[in-house]
């Protein structure tokens, strides 16, 4: 149950079983801060190379494939005045004739008033002047070692999590990850100040962050997809493209985490989901896509498990 | 601005130009009653055929094409008190090779409580002894004639509305359809009782209804696709497969949104949608999938349009 | 086997149950005209609205729901010496952000060589002076009336055919359609003088043809989507967005052909087609796309049916 | 100029900057041999481990970030009496309420006939008793490093080549791959006896190879995706999820190919393509499909360049 600050001073682009920067027990918590998408840290120094330079990967002592990483986010807190954020939707969210119409404009900066809680464009967008958005950091990308000794780039998405770009995970949400390998190897980055649902132009409102966060390995839970927890939802994280896939791999693992550990059947958990499920897209921008299945706890709590 | 209270006796299966069933001027209300998606009325005696039987056409005499026409919904409440719901995710929300997983059990009835404000399955789900879904009726389908004189089944959706299965289409929300034809030919049916998001299983707690609405031309208001509000959003949504492309056209027709009415050029649209906008998924289920596109007054209302 | 020499005046822009323009037997023979589908017919002259204006619905005696229309189109000509064609890629055939590269330029005539059997761009097209395309006469579009009453566009395609554009839809050979209501309402047109796979400009050579065709019923002979025969393969059609699932139409009709028709079960099914299945891509423009998949007849014939 | 043969004893699971097995030279040719997808070699012996194993990588010396590395396939001939392929479609190649119906049956043994040119399968399958299907010796599986510092698993595909499982990779064909770090790193592996268009049940009839391969570094020529050229065709393959995704950038990368190498403005490309394209499904069971954009070369003749 130790507590590591760790500064880092390598970053990596892709998840995979890099040499570890730490290594760590299960119950561990961990300080450490991470880059913004393109590298730039919190004095706004290139520190990194894009995409998505993470932090890590940290090696977590007791993680055996089959096993799942527990990850709570205990904090993650913006650690410099500003981000930035793209002004065009991304060509492929739009209607394909509509796409010359897009501004195709270079990214603007973003005051971040970690007091006022809000986060504004820093130069004037016409009819925006007075926009306020509440400051919501979140993680676009954390993830472990994919399987099959893969390196996968942080720009994109899998079972090992990713860039998945969803804006709910934030500060005192638990994800879950499935161990592929010994060790885990957990990277994270990609610090969000906000963002909408989908990354729709490409970015949130890119920054620097400062991340606490506390590992757990869950002995012999094996899961298919990313899963997570907050005080209201349980969910499951589907990643691919088309968006269509993405919901039926978070679907299924949904269905499934019903049935291990809420004692539904498939006939039952069909029959709650069908009435209660909640979707959210989280990124349609990166590589694969990203579909959230949620059931809300309230849902939950009339089950009789 | 006269009230008319209408009883249906007969049907239809397609949005199209057929023989209305009453003539209303912009401004009227109707005060009708809609059957479930198999026909069934209030008394579960079967009066019309599926799929999903819409009462209507009404024709609204002042609407050209060009212009929208605007439905409210002041009432949608249900007539009876059991529906009927699918044991069985849809295949195709579910991965490939899941399917042989699912039950494919017949649909079951739900106890549907006005009083308690809850839906209920009327015989024991192993599970789901306790559980109360909250009752929030809505509309699956409504909409007016396509264009090009086509009459398209009501098991689908597009430009005209249809049957979108959104949850939100809530009692107290604004629809907005584009008029392609003069009349406009208003068709509704295919209450919920409740659903969850993306109709996964085909079916919500499918009932018949007692609804209220109140029409109203937009002279020269020319709209693409399907629009609405509510306090707290103004939405579009996009019917196609796959889902992406639904997102597609309802993100196009939000941007299109805010550069009419909330004067936002492309480059501003782009800049708040990025951080602000939500999507849900409506249905995820017929031929037609819809996705949601959203964004909050809230933030709307820092706009200087 | 009466032989109809029938003279068009007027058109139709969706399928549907319209009153039909002549009511023929099984075995009979039909000589006729279509326009282009701007509606253009022999002689340049507009007569008909777009998009592909369809001459028809022809009424067929003895077909039934459930029954199945052969059609052998025996004969696809052009009829006059120029056709029209884009210049330009459709938005959504292209990477999104190769979209602003499109020219979005408008239709060019081609010359219709038939003695020579060739078909070039009338003006000079650079790089294109030297460019003669084989003449390769084909029906863009037929189908019968759609089930549940619909009348669909003849702009899109379903189970009852319509707008497929797949240019092996030649002179010679039978194709197969599902009858949804008595009569079958056969209608046809959108001829093209050539045209490449997938019609990825939106058009092939557009002209108008005469065309001559047998029509025989197939009592109690089901399918489920269009189908069709030459000398070299037997093939289905599936229709939809995306391709995935117009694949997946076709892949699982030819599979239900191979077992009603050819006594292969799934197993020996799948085991032949994985080795030996062909697809081509119909179109990938239209609201539905086509894939179609063809067995090689000189495979089948090693079938031990 | 010199001729390598070389006798792999490790293989690859993913495409990488792996150690490379040996260096050759711009201009050089390799005889070597690969196995089977699960790892099988020429005595039915299991050296490697699946998915896919891959001989190699290569180091081609003058390859630099930027170059193309082209590939010709001297010669893929079987090299053992025996393959085996799946009794099966893959879930996601048929409609999806059809997957119940699969048989979901074991892989069997195909007999090889190189004398005869034909493949056979070894057991008794109902109504197949009689089928030889013609030997087309294929790579399922080749590429380079990809982009990025990635390895990314010899299961999928994607800008670097990879598992793209195209029927038509055959002897005699020359391959382009894009060079993103230096030295290339070719790897090479999974040959397919014979297969159908999409690999829809998973497999060819698999079984390892010899191979005669001769590399040249076109210094400066960039491509985006892997291109081929054969006596009839030039062509492109675009890797991607959906279909529809896979055939833009499988079309976008003619067009652009056209432009650089036959002179054509993308109007002028896209009058030419929309008339006479051709496209392959190459494969629509991996991860990534592969959809083949071709044009034939009989058409470019005519191109006045």
């Amino acid at each position: 149950m130790a507590i590591h600050r760790f500064t880092p001073t390598t970053w990596k682009n892709t998840f995979g079983q890099h040499e570890p920067v730490l290594r760590i027990a299960s119950g561990d918590t961990v300080i450490t801060t991470t880059v913004d998408a393109r590298g730039f840290d919190l004095e706004k120094n290139q520190v990194a190379q894009r995409p998505n330079p993470q932090t890590g990967p940290f090696f977590i002592e007791d993680a055996q494939p089959g096993d799942t990483l527990a990850v709570r986010f205990d904090r993650i807190r913006t650690n410099r005045p500003t981000g930035w954020a793209s002004t065009s939707h991304a060509e492929h969210v739009v209607d394909p004739d509509f796409v010359p119409s897009l501004p195709g404009t270079p990214v603007i900066d973003w005051d971040i008033d970690v007091e006022a809680g809000t986060v504004r464009p820093s130069e004037p967008v016409p009819g925006l002047e007075d926009l306020a958005v509440s400051l919501r950091p979140m993680l676009g990308s954390f993830g472990v070692a994919p399987k099959d000794g893969q390196a996968i780039s942080s720009f994109t998405s899998g079972e090992h999590g990713g860039n998945m770009d969803y804006r709910g995970f934030l500060e005192g949400v638990t994800v879950y990850l499935p161990v592929f390998v010994e060790g885990a190897f957990f990277h994270l980055g990609d610090g969000h100040a906000c963002q909408g649902d989908g990354e729709i132009s490409g970015t949130g409102v890119e920054t620097s962050m400062e991340v606490e966060f506390t590992v757990e390995v869950r002995k012999g839970w094996t899961i298919g997809w990313p899963r997570g927890e907050d005080e209201a939802y349980i969910f499951t994280a589907g990643n691919a493209r088309p968006l269509d896939q993405a919901l039926q791999h978070a679907t299924t693992e949904m269905t499934r985490w019903l049935g291990t550990d809420y004692g539904l059947d498939v006939r039952s958990a069909s029959t709650l989901m069908g009435q209660t499920v909640e979707y959210e897209i989280g990124n349609v921008y990166d590589p694969a896509y990203t579909v959230i299945c949620k059931m809300p706890r309230a849902i939950l709590a009339m089950i009789a498990g």
